[in-house]
Formats: C-alpha cells, sequence, structure tokens
C-alpha cells in the first residue's frame, strides 16, 4: 500500500476497463513524474467531458451541443439512416468517407445474457424518425456477430412493414485478409455473398 | 475523429504508458457513460496527487510530508538501509513484512542504453545518509537485470570501502515455480547460491 492519494490514484486507476492492478501503479508512477501541466489538462478534460459532452437527441451519437456535426451537417443526405450499435462505429464508418447520410446510434445491442432486450436500446427514437417518410433507406450496420445479428433481423422484422428500404452491410472476407486464416462462417457469408464478375 | 472534448480524452490517455489507441477509446467511453462523481473524483485526485505527492527528502519514496511514513516512523530499525530503484520496489518489500529497517529509493538503475549514469540516481543522498555511522548494513534490492546488477555491483565497489555490511538479494528459483520453466541464468544462480541442508 502506498500512502494516501496515490493508492487512492491506483484505486481509481484500476477500475477503469482494461487496466489491471499493474498497469495502474505504472499510469500512477508515470504521473507522478509527469509534467504537473499535462496531469491538470487530463483531470480538466475529465471535468469537461461530463460537464459538456452529451448525446445527440436526434441520433445518439456523441455530441457536445443538443445536436452532433453529423446531424447538423445539411450536406448529408437525410434520406439514408445507417444503423449503428455504439458511437465509436460511427467513427469508424466516417473513416471509410464512403457514407453521405446519417446515423442511428442504439447504444448497444440486443443481448438476453446481458439483459439488454430491444426497450433498451434507442428504437423508439429510431421510429420517430422514420415517421415522416423522409428516409427511404436503413442501412443496418449492427456487429457481425451474435448480438449484432440479432439486433439486425429483430430491427428487419420491425422495419420491414415499413414501406422503406432495409439493408445490411456485406460480410465476407476482410480485404487484406488471408483465405486460409478465415473462420468457416466468415468464408460460408463469402460463398454466400458472392458477386457475378464475369459472364 | 470524435467531437473536440471526447477526441481530446482519447489523445491524453493514449500518451499513458500502456494504453493503446483502442483501450483509450474503450476508457474514454467507460468515462462518458460512467457516475459524473466518479469521474469528478478520478479528476480530484490527479490534481491532488501534483498538488500534495511530493518525495521524502530522506529516503526518495513516495511521501505526502517532507518525509515518508516509512523515514518517520520510529520503529523501523535505523542500522538497516535497503537500496531500491524505485518506489513500487518499497511496496513489494513491505508486502513481504520481512523488514523492518529503512529504504534508499535511487530513482532508476544505471543504464548507459538510456542515458542514466549513477550521477542521475540519489547516490549522493545516500552517502549523506552514510555519513554518521548509524547504518551498519546495506542490502541492495534493486532488479536482478542486467542495469539492476550494474548498479548493485557500482554500489558494492562504493561502498565497500565504507567499512559497512553490503549485502544483495538472493536470486534463485522463483517459490512455487517450476524448475523445468527456469531459465538458465536463473538455474545457474540457484546452484550457485545453493544452501547445505544435512551434513
Amino acid at each position: 500500500m502506498y500512502e494516501g492519494i496515490v493508492q487512492d490514484l491506483i484505486d481509481e486507476l484500476g477500475r477503469l476497463p482494461g487496466v489491471g492492478p499493474k498497469s495502474a501503479q505504472r499510469i500512477a508512477f508515470h504521473l507522478l513524474e509527469a509534467d504537473p501541466a499535462d496531469v491538470r489538462r487530463l483531470a480538466e478534460t475529465l471535468v469537461k467531458l461530463k460537464d459538456l459532452v452529451r448525446f445527440c437527441t436526434i441520433c445518439g451519437n456523441v455530441a457536445e451541443e443538443d445536436t452532433c456535426r453529423i446531424c447538423r451537417d445539411p450536406r448529408r443526405d437525410a434520406s439514408l439512416i445507417c444503423v449503428v450499435e455504439e458511437s465509436k462505429d460511427v467513427v469508424a464508418i466516417e473513416r471509410t468517407k464512403e457514407f453521405r447520410g446519417r446515423y442511428h446510434v442504439l447504444g448497444g445491442a440486443i443481448s438476453p445474457m446481458n439483459g439488454v432486450g430491444p426497450e433498451q436500446l434507442r428504437i423508439r427514437e429510431l421510429m420517430t424518425r422514420l415517421a415522416d417518410g423522409t428516409v427511404a433507406e436503413v442501412i443496418l450496420a449492427t456487429n457481425p456477430n451474435l448480438e449484432g445479428e440479432a439486433t439486425a433481423t429483430y430491427l428487419t422484422r420491425f422495419l420491414g412493414t415499413m414501406g422503406l428500404r432495409v439493408s445490411r452491410l456485406a460480410s465476407g472476407l476482410p480485404v487484406g485478409g488471408d483465405l486460409e486464416y478465415a473462420d468457416e462462417v466468415t468464408l460460408g457469408r463469402a460463398f454466400e455473398g458472392r458477386r457475378v464478375v464475369h459472364g
């Protein structure tokens, strides 16, 4: 045990996801020897995070105003909504620069194991957005795993009756990957989704 | 890229030792959803760390006053000094409850590769402590690696002329370990340091 504050910091850092007691100790000693201005800035950023960052009232993405940058941007195509599980998925898709529509962040995926049902997700908010008929297509971009697939299936059934196009991101071999190392489910999906390139 | 503050936090967390960009993102989102009181307490602890925690003027250990708890404790044997590289080594040794003397924290180990020479370590301060003749034995507890051994060798030569006992922690097989998996240097040390148990 260290004296008071150092131990307090180690305890608090140790509660962060992916930070074990050893790394908490390493980080604490790093901060102890770091430039005071840097540590103070980190402390201020933490306070600002809780004071200023909220979730977009339209799409649920992180935002520093009532709505996020993407929902405020008039150049984004309002007829396309891409449904994702988390804000970090928005960032991943934005990096591709392929998508010019808007997003809807569910805040997770259906997972009976973790007690997450459809009512815990921002599905009602999605329905509200679809009510005025502006949206022509909903792209389901939940994760290609058990929970993500369950969520996509649920949403497909739900949205299928609303007279709009519902699509799902393609599954297949990762670009730059090696066929040999692909798991059988991925390889199966790659066959299912094969595209004719000639004849 | 996230909006301002979230990205600022991810950048700052990513500069901590052992925190990559993915974990920085995970921690940032965890904090975004965490109880504001917890995040505020973490921020306050960081500020307190820089405002209140310093290094003991005697031994160099972390302290919240001019001297650390161990140097202030009159029950600790002042004739024994255990020399370690870092404050975290003090904690590790304190956990064993085997040692009732005092410590001296060098602040690192001699490492020409990293540009650390004896003059960067708290060796002068150690000499000052030894000057009044109270200390009878100095136990060298630097790490059993290249830098730690070099530092111990240097200190042994340095202290050897001062008429006090200098000892080094035993090297050997870790308790609970498996002989089969011991590296050859450790196994060699275990042979060298073998103790007669009969005859």
